[in-house]
């Protein structure tokens, strides 16, 4: 039923799993009565000039002309002559920020019980450059660039949100005694943005050190902001502490106000069509999405409906010990909205 | 007492905590009756234009002909126109695999009670490579240089360093489905390298799954062999695991047979000259060495006393929430030879 009042988001099922844990999305916004019209793009079958992937334009123009979406996990084909799909719609997008909440699940046991952190990683350059060439013969290198205009955006972005989410502090992760021109530069712009923001905590950690930190102590951190690299690094070492990447919600902020939620979880292809899969990363990651809208209600009913199926422990999929199907699971999620 | 049956090694007490943690290592040494002889050498008062660095030539001369040596935490001097000490050393020895065992301490309860882990990390080139510039105002870049001699090398010394202490696995670690090349050409040395050792298992692994792996489950891994950052990163987060860097052993390894076993925890200023230091990874440093002079008795010896103390619980320095000095502990190891 489509009308005036709904928002149109793209959805970006995936392959392997992403099409069963989009479907308990989708029946879960049903459920929660969520304004939201779905634009449904999928993977395309070769590549495309005008993305250089396997993704097609007109679902990247849904998503600039929506502002807002959500995407499942996308198995990039292997072979040569296009780039990665998250790559693309990273570049494509211009998703500048890459911002993941991790926190301990009530009811579901790890090593850790008191991890609540934000990663927020800039997600357009550093080591994700691509600019790689053999100097001569087994001698070959990689260029990490570094920006001020980047890295001034995404330290925005992260003190913006901790003021927002009524967080104390943030840390800036680095490895400037070494790249002291790279990582010297990072740390300036978070610098020069810390000043604005006297009420919150500034501190800068070096990368090795944080990690240590985290596995000793993870209340030690907030809000952590860092380059690209070492926030695809960290963001998977604090999903494992709390269980794994099938639990933690991801959301991707892009110039002019896009917004792409996703699990960054794998496609599973093993478990792909047989009702297994575990749509919380999912889920959660299309709660970032309604508050980025500012639908915090539906936001919170739904994180509250998610927290308490897997706290109640009754209704769990395999990969968190139970016997749950992907449906059961959902229809559980539903029981609780 | 000096004598032709004696072995020559160099000493680097360090700064900070450096002579009172290497005084321990003396005691023992000596209460364990181990055929070495130091040859004690400090940090420079100034930079010394043949090494760039506050390291005197003479330090450096020293191990190089001894081929053996012991080095404390040495807290780099602030300022420009001289290189690290730690950088100084790897770069003028040419000191090019890092191995850092990790091991749970008996009785000594962290998180994890399951970890037995070496970290072998390619420490001359990658990401430390010094090279970095000012492309235009605003953009910097760093280079990552990866060779094929620098990978074959450490390749070759990680599965021969498997092979030798009966380890079943190799995992190299990488993100070359993001640096293609440059990681790429790093895998592709292990691969070769791997072929001569059918009995090892071999496995690559992406750094963030390493990372989420290790902190859910570290018994996954066994010697995992890894780029110069990536080695940073990781050593310190398996450090994490066990307690932290004040536990953990380091050894470097270098062209022509020389091992600089090292703590690699900081110089501790705030607690320097108090008799509070734990000596502890100077200590399981030592016996890296004493391994490496195939001084095996020697090392087991020491090895066990200081891992009984610990276990014993009745001597533990602060770090370890207990009250005894550097002195009372090493006493204690003394007597458990
Ligand atoms: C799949 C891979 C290219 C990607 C990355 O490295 O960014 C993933 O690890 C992630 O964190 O989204
Ligand atoms: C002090 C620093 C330069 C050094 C490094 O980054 O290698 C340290 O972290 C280490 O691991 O030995």
């Amino acid at each position: 039923a489509s009308g005036s009042n709904l928002i149109r988001a793209t959805l970006f099922p995936g392959d392997g799993i992403g099409p069963e844990i989009a479907e308990s999305v989708k029946q879960v916004f049903r459920a929660a009565d969520v304004p939201i019209e779905w634009e449904e793009h999928f993977v395309g079958k070769e590549v495309d000039p005008r993305t250089q992937s396997f993704l097609t334009w007109e679902s990247l123009e849904s998503v600039r002309r929506n502002k807002v979406g959500l995407k499942g996990p996308m198995a990039t084909p292997i072979g040569k002559g296009h780039r990665s799909l998250n790559l693309t719609l990273r570049k494509e997008l211009n998703l500048y920020a890459n911002v993941r909440p991790c926190y301990s699940l009530p009811g579901y046991k790890t090593k850790y019980d008191d991890v609540d952190l934000i990663t927020i990683r800039e997600n357009t350059e550093g080591e994700y450059s691509g600019l790689e060439h053999q100097v001569v013969r087994g001698v070959v290198e990689s260029l990490k660039i570094i920006t001020r205009q980047a890295s001034l955006r995404v330290a925005e972005y992260a003190f913006h949100y901790a003021k927002a989410h009524g967080r104390e502090r943030v840390s800036a992760i680095h490895k400037a005694n070494i790249m002291q021109k790279t990582d010297g530069l990072f740390l300036k712009c978070c610098r020069e943005v810390a000043e604005k923001y006297p009420d919150i905590v500034y501190e800068e950690v070096v990368i090795d050190n944080c990690c240590m930190m985290l596995v000793k102590n993870p209340s030690l951190f907030d809000v952590l902001v860092m380059p690209n690299l070492y926030g695809d690094i960290i963001s998977d070492l604090c999903a494992g502490l709390i269980g794994g990447l099938g639990l933690t919600p991801s959301c991707n902020i892009g110039e002019g106000g896009i917004a792409l939620a996703e699990a960054v979880h794998g496609s599973a292809p093993d478990i792909a069509g047989k009702n297994l899969a575990n749509p919380t990363a999912l889920l959660l990651s299309s709660v970032s999405m309604l508050r980025h809208l500012d639908l915090h209600d539906k936001a919170d009913r739904i994180q509250d409906a998610v927290l308490n199926t897997i706290a109640e422990g009754k209704y769990r999929t395999g990969d968190l010990g139970g016997k749950a199907t992907t449906t059961d699971f959902t229809k559980a999620i539903c029981d609780h909205l």
